[in-house]
């Protein structure tokens, strides 16, 4: 996988709106695993200048997240084809629509997804690897956890499979290798790095955050959201329990919440995304220290495999 | 582990209601896993009758599954001390009021826990072990998943910590032991295996089932379950969101549901509480066979392990 995408350690960090910035992103690539660049809700052409800006820090290979649901979609389609980006990876929907124009400018495709059937049409459609994310990730989730998730895309499609969700350390790397992954994606963990620029309050949240402090909201829209616990998240969801309240404003209850976490550090009104292993997240280590941690131990876990065969 | 236990290999088989008696205990230990009978809900003589018929059928150690939430627990409490049952496993709630005479009676006690908290408790308490169980299990389940859980559970007690859900092959144990269990327990591949008195219709749709064909509901309960997706539990979920539903009424709603599912086989109003893996498994196989191609498989691939190793 590594020689696939010209990395080093087979880890890719998630393209986490409003955090997975040119700077983070780069320290990332830069440290030998594969940086993402959230195209969130921007246009085109200012996507444009965060990969420009990325590529003036980094000259090793980096990937831009594409959040199909984004009202300039279309235009984010094309700048990542005219900028030459070498891989793209998507959420928040399937990517059919773009992915032979994209294959065709010579970008590698790596959608993320959350069931196997979806895994099989993108595989398809041409994509050269995918991502199967479990529900104890932070953001964004399906219903599938990764332990349940991963072995039966593994099982469905023949490209490498590149596990997301609940892998905090080298343990959750070695498990998710275990059940047939060839790398991962690590989200929250990167959330703390030096180089990330989430606001002082979101990492600290991050770093102080028990086994128990997360919650998935959003059900009743479709569109489920795994964040920390807070005043946010908790009048959030008893919204969500009313019938009096209406789709449309709990919609607009949420919107603009993460960016008020992770810019402004609101801990009351901010919408602060993170996994269910936020609590094995205890420091703010530089993004190439987390790297290298993650694998030593990873290594090291998997030597020792061999003392559960009889 | 298998020391402490008495048994073969580190599988315990999940104390399922109506689902795991005596035939399927024994079967289970008789194969050199840890069988475990469900008390369910059942009056104090009938659970003795139930463990007198096991030791018919095995001489091999076997547990009792106490849930915690029934309205015979001090009875059954007492009938397992008196039968000098080796183990009990508890569920939906924390056994520490009856651990001290339990453990006096020389009864080892292995709680299901759901967070590190209730696991740091149960230990300080005297249990000897405790089962980390994911969100991702068949019936009742928390919020966390396994590979989330199990890790923090590891850290945060020193006993064996046995890991539950999403574990339906031999990958599934094999990342159990990285993420630090030293055993699992499995439910929803013995639901169909040949010594399981489950319903033929039961059998069928775990074997027929596919990866997106479970639903949490109760949620608004505060008792989440976890089953096959059917006329019942779509019904169910929707009248969850229901305010003119009263708490009462979902509750009547659900209640019996289970045993029409795993005695009559009642497919549309039937609770067919299974877990996300349910899609692994294909076969109905003796629990012996189970088993040993559990471990055979997680021995290959831990062995090969170290390949990763750079």
């Amino acid at each position: 996988m590594c020689d696939l995408f010209g990395i080093e350690f087979p880890i890719f960090q998630g393209g986490m709106a409003w955090v997975a910035d040119a700077g983070l992103a780069s320290a990332v690539s830069n440290a030998g695993g594969l940086g993402i660049v959230a195209a969130m809700n921007m246009p085109g052409e200012a996507l444009r200048e965060v990969i420009q800006q990325t590529r003036q820090l980094t000259d090793r290979p980096f990937a831009v997240n594409i959040m199909l649901m984004s009202p300039h979609v279309e235009e984010v389609a094309q700048v990542v084809a005219q900028e030459r980006v070498p891989l793209v990876t998507t959420g928040a929907g399937t990517p059919e629509k773009y992915m032979a124009y994209w294959i065709s400018c010579g970008i590698k495709v790596i959608p993320v997804v959350p069931s196997t059937a979806v895994a099989r049409r993108v595989v398809r459609n041409g994509a050269c690897a995918v991502i199967a994310e479990g529900c104890e990730a932070g953001g964004h989730v399906g219903e599938l956890t990764t332990m349940a998730l991963l072995p039966q895309i593994c099982d469905a499609v023949e490209v490498p499979v590149i596990a997301a969700g609940g892998i905090g350390d080298g343990r959750g790397i070695a498990a998710a290798f275990m059940l047939g992954a060839t790398g991962v994606q690590v989200g929250t963990r990167f959330v703390v790095c030096h180089e990330s620029s989430a606001h002082t309050t979101f990492k600290q949240k991050v770093l102080s955050a028990g086994d128990i402090d997360t919650i998935t909201t959003g059900r009743r829209l479709g569109h489920p959201v795994r964040a920390l616990k807070n005043p946010f998240t908790r009048k959030f969801a008893k919204l969500e329990w009313d019938n009096a309240v209406s789709d449309a404003e709990l919609e607009a209850y949420g919107s603009g919440a993460l960016r008020l976490a992770v810019q402004q550090g609101d801990a009351d009104r901010g919408c602060f995304m993170a996994g269910q292993i936020a609590a094995l997240v205890n420091r703010e280590q530089p993004a190439a220290e987390i790297i290298r941690e993650m694998f030593s131990q990873a290594e090291r876990i998997l030597s020792e495999g061999t003392k559960w065969v009889v």
